[in-house]
Formats: C-alpha cells, structure tokens, sequence
C-alpha cells in the first residue's frame, strides 16, 4: 500500500533508518508493514547491523507472505551495541499470531516500542471518511530538524503515494519538528505513514489536517512524558523579521539550560529569556522585546513591567507553561514545545549499563 | 595607558559592555581603571542602567583624578533588576582609599567579582621582560563566541594599544572561546587588558604568548568551577575537513546534554558522542571516525572497537576526561574545554529568589 516516512537528519543513520529508506525507495513508495524492536538502536553497528536490519525485514516478510522490499525496520534504544538476532528470529512466528486490528493490538504495539516512555502514546483521529490512527515512542532526545523520535501512523484513506508523502511532511514540520526536549537529534529517528486505501479519497487538504492533528498530539504526549520533565512548556516567539529567524529564537529559548532550570524552579527570571534571544543569531532589537509567562507580560521593551507577581508565579507552578517572546519587529512567528530540565533527567542519563 | 578589550557577541548588551565599548572608542584605546560590581548584571535595564554604569565610571574617575571616559565598567549578576546606585556611591572613597600594588590587592579584587564561583581566580605569568597578571570570574554561563565572563589582565610589557588588541585577540581564540560550560552566551561577558608600559617592549609575539598562558589558566580554573561540575573535560576533535568544522563538531559534543549526563556518571557511552558528531553540521562520514577515553579507542571506524574497559572507566571515574574524536577526513582540529553536567547545575540554577 503506499507509504510515506520521514526520517533523521543526523548524519549518522542507524541501519534501520538506511534500510527503511532503500525499500521505499526500490518499491517507490508502498510498503504492507513495519517492524519495530526497542532496547537496541542498532546504529553504529557497521554492515553487520545492515545485516540484521534487512534480516528483520525478510523474517517478517515471510511470515505475512509479502516481499522483503515491501517491509519497513525501526530500531530505538542503545547505540553501538551489535543486535542480537535470536530473540528476534525466535518470537516471529508468535509475533505474526498476534497481529490484528482491534483496538488492543495497537495497543500492544504501543506499549512494546517504549524505552524510557513511562506511558503507551497512541494517537485515533477521524477524518470525513477516513481515520488516522498511529503510536509513538519518545522520551528524550527529541530535537526539531527531523522526525525526533519513532512514530508510526495508519490511515484507511485512498491516497497516491506523493499525495501521502506531501501530507507527512506538511504535518511534521509544526508537531515533531517543533518538539524539543534536549536539543539532540537520534540516529533512529523516524516516522512512518501507510495508507491501506480501504476508505474514501480525502477531499483538499483533509489527510494533511488530520495527519496533522495526529502528529501534534503525539508530539504533546511525548513533550508530556519527557524525562525528568515536570511541565510542558510551549515557547511562542512573534514579531520575528521571519519565520525563520522564529523558529531560531523560540529553539534557543526552548533548549537554553539556564531558562529549563527556571522553569523547573517555577522562577520568573526573564533574564534569561532575553540572553537568549539576544545569542540565538536572528535579527533582534533588545528595546522592542517583550516576554509573558502565561499571559502575563514581565518584560516589555527591553526591561522589567510591572506585572501581577502572583499571577506570574500561579502559572508557572502549575504543570502547562505558555513562555511568549514578541520581538516587535515584523510578522515572523513559530511555537517550540519543550519542557524544563530536573534531576530526573540526569538521574535517567547519567549511566546507561 | 593602552588599554584593549573583547566583549560579548549577544545582542542583549549590558548596559556596561556599552559604555565601556564607548570609552574605547572615544580615548582611541586607552584606560586609567576598570570598576566592577558583581550581584546585578545592570542588564536590560534601560536608560537608567545606561547611566548607572556612566555614572559608576565618573565616581571612580573622580577618585582617581583621571577623565571617566578612562574608565571601563564590567557589571555581573542578575539581569532586569535596576542597579542600586547609593552602596556604590557610599563605598567609593573607601574603595578607592584601598587601593595598592600588593598582591593582596589583586586577591582582594578577584574574590570581590565572585557570583557562584567557589574560589577567586587570579592568574600571574612572566613574559621575558615584562609579565601578565589577571582574575576572572565565571562559573556558568560560559560559552565559546566571545570572551565567556568577565576577566581583567594587566601587563607592564610596553606596547601600543592597536598592538595590544591584537594579541588579546589571538589569546582569546584557543583559551576563553574554546570554553562552554552550557551553551549559553551571557550579556554582560567582557575580557580587558590594561598595559602600563612601565617594563620592557616584548618581542615578536611574546606579549601574544603571556597572554594566551594567563587566559588559558583563567580559562582552566573557570572550567573547574563549573556549576555542578564535578570533572573538567577537554573535547578534542581532530582530521576534520577544516578547523572551523572542528570547532563545530567539539562544540555540540561539549554542549550535548546526553553526553555532559553520561560524563557526569563516567559511563563510557560513546554512542552519544557519535550521535552528536553527526548533528553538529560539519561533514562527516561516520565509517571514518573514531573515539577515545584518555587514549583508548572505543570506536573505530564507526563502530565499537574492543578495549581495555577497565582502564576508560577508570579514566572516566577521575575528574580531568580526555575525549578525542578523529573524524579521518582531513587536518581541521580543536579542542573544548567543558565540564559535565550534575544536580548541582540545577540546583543552582532553579532559582534565583
């Protein structure tokens, strides 16, 4: 069926991302499923690990009757680590029992992707006459510039594969590619879409809304359940001279360590956001400026506003943080999801094995 | 007497890089002193802040019977609060009453710019005829880009002022901007040079070399107090196309939170520094690469290469970490000196009232 994916735009790919994008490329966009494992990326494993991605492929392959081309491979977990075939080879038969199409089967599916996911993200969007389901996995190293994670969408629509193709990358650029949790790009990430075809032919721009709409909600589970992570914090910038100047202004904003120590401290130190912006390379004039925490302004052209302290400190105490930075400059804009930086996030990454 | 300086490339300026960059301007590169407060950066605070650091020049001009246009201001602390003008007025004459060649003086100058640094930091170097003294202050907030913090360098070497900028120039390159503790350019960095003349004219790129050893020690101490840091750790990137793409490639693995957590916890993870690599944006081919821990390659070729793992967690274990990164494609290299990254970051950084 078509098929459509994005994939990382790390300059080191994991086998599976190298295999995945050969197939699509040699079937030219179809693909009938997509095997995923959790636990090893497989990345940095060298032409045996491009062994073991494409044997994941053919073993799957051959239990659903389908060519191996047509097989889609994604790995998450550690990298460097060679992959261990056996467990995979030994519970493929059980796999393939197990596949159907109720609810708990994507369920499962879920479930057995997460690394350090401390929740199952699935996604169930209805379009007019279509639906798109999907699920993701993604905890940390979530930076825009690429897919930021593994996600997998279905969708029963009647699409051509460049139709599939345009919708998915329309649909990443603001939900994934707006996430960032610590500023790092994988070596896995990927997101995956294939349409069986079974349901109608979505009107004009349709599939890429609802793809959309799936895509971001993942994106806030994911964002949800960064590690260490307390609060979801959404960085809006406007008043950019573009949107690309934008989007570099909220990313500084949104990965600066000192401004996720703040926000895990529930400090309105605006200072920090400002510095940012001020370092952050897009075009900015410090006296037109102005920073509010959940809409509340704290800095308005350059320096302190008087403002509702205990406002300012209600919002950031609780668990949702709207950051919003008006440069005053022209009609640029662009939202960054991120969330704050605490111990946990250490505690998770200081020690791997 | 000839006076040279190097300040922050953030575009939010503090209100004393702005006046201190018009004196310079104005007296064609000479200086009598350099006053600093420490506790409030006088950052994004408006035209009152403006005149606040004008005004914190003219006092100590006053004091010293010289122009205040021959004084440079350097502020450090907390951005968007107005400076408090009355404790500085009242000090001064007591201030400049303390005034004295010994070297207790330095000492006491040094611990008097402390913000969150543990120990005062002050550097003395002998040239072949003249020598270097300096302090500095910076415990984060340190990043490669411009001069990283404030510092303060004497000299009695004997030298004209457009001279004296140029070798500040190249002394900042290798030292404080090959410096990032997290990534963030503050507003308020500035590194300035005062040469009395009172010792002999330097040779040939003598005064160039002094200054490089003092700036690279300050820069040595600086690192070692990093907020939360418990390891110094020096990011070695060599056979890179070109030093510029060197530069970049040490930079994203110093700056990476994954690898500063990995560090933190001396787990030997190299997958990460791969991961960053190949993020960074310099050219890369990830089969030509490889990784050491304090001269053991744990990665060869891009893959994992077999090892004395005993020795790297040994080495890991200490507080002084070699990383080198070969990238096997060309002559480009650098280093950057870092720390990792520990609770103790956060909790210094949550808050800051």
């Amino acid at each position: 069926m078509p098929a459509a994916a994005v994939f990382t735009s790390n300059l080191v790919q994991a086998a599976p991302v190298q295999v995945s994008k050969r197939h699509l490329a040699s079937t030219g966009g179809r693909a009938a499923a997509v095997i995923v494992n959790s636990g090893n990326a497989n990345a940095a494993t060298g032409t045996a690990g491009l062994d073991a991605a494409r044997a994941m492929c053919s073993l799957a392959a051959r239990q659903l009757g389908v060519g191996a081309e047509e097989v889609l491979v994604c790995s998450t977990g550690l990298i460097g680590i060679p992959l261990q075939m056996s467990p995979i080879e030994h519970s493929m038969p059980r796999l393939a029992a197990s596949l159907g199409v109720e609810r708990q089967h994507g369920g499962a599916a879920a479930r057995a992707v997460m690394t350090t996911d401390t929740f199952p993200k699935e996604v169930h969007v209805e379009g007019q006459g279509f639906v798109v389901g999907g699920l993701a996995k993604g905890a940390a190293m979530l930076a825009p510039n690429m897919a930021t994670m593994l996600a997998v969408l279905t969708t029963d629509a009647a699409v051509s594969a460049p139709g599939l193709r345009r919708a998915l990358g329309a649909a990443i650029r603001p939900t994934f590619n707006a996430l960032s949790v610590d500023g790092c790009t994988s070596t896995n990430d990927t997101v995956i879409v294939l349409a069986s075809g079974l349901a109608a032919r979505p009107g004009d721009g349709h599939l890429e809304a609802a793809l959309t709409c799936a895509c971001q909600k993942l994106a806030a589970l994911m964002a949800a359940d960064a590690e260490g992570g307390t609060k979801v914090v959404r960085v809006a910038v406007s008043g950019a001279t573009s949107d690309r100047d934008a989007i570099a202004s909220a990313r500084s904003v949104a990965e600066s360590l000192l401004v996720k120590c703040s926000l895990y401290g529930s400090d309105p130190y605006w200072g920090r956001v400002l510095s940012e912006l001020g370092s952050s390379g897009a075009t900015l004039h410090p006296d037109r400026v102005s920073v509010a925490y959940g809409g509340e302004t704290v800095c308005r052209n350059g320096v302190g506003a008087p403002h509702d302290e205990r406002s300012v400190r209600a919002h950031l105490a609780g668990g949702e943080i709207e950051l919003h930075c008006d440069l005053g400059l022209g009609n640029g804009s662009a939202t960054v999801l991120t969330s704050d930086l605490g111990h946990g996030y250490i505690d998770e990454n200081m020690r791997t094995s």
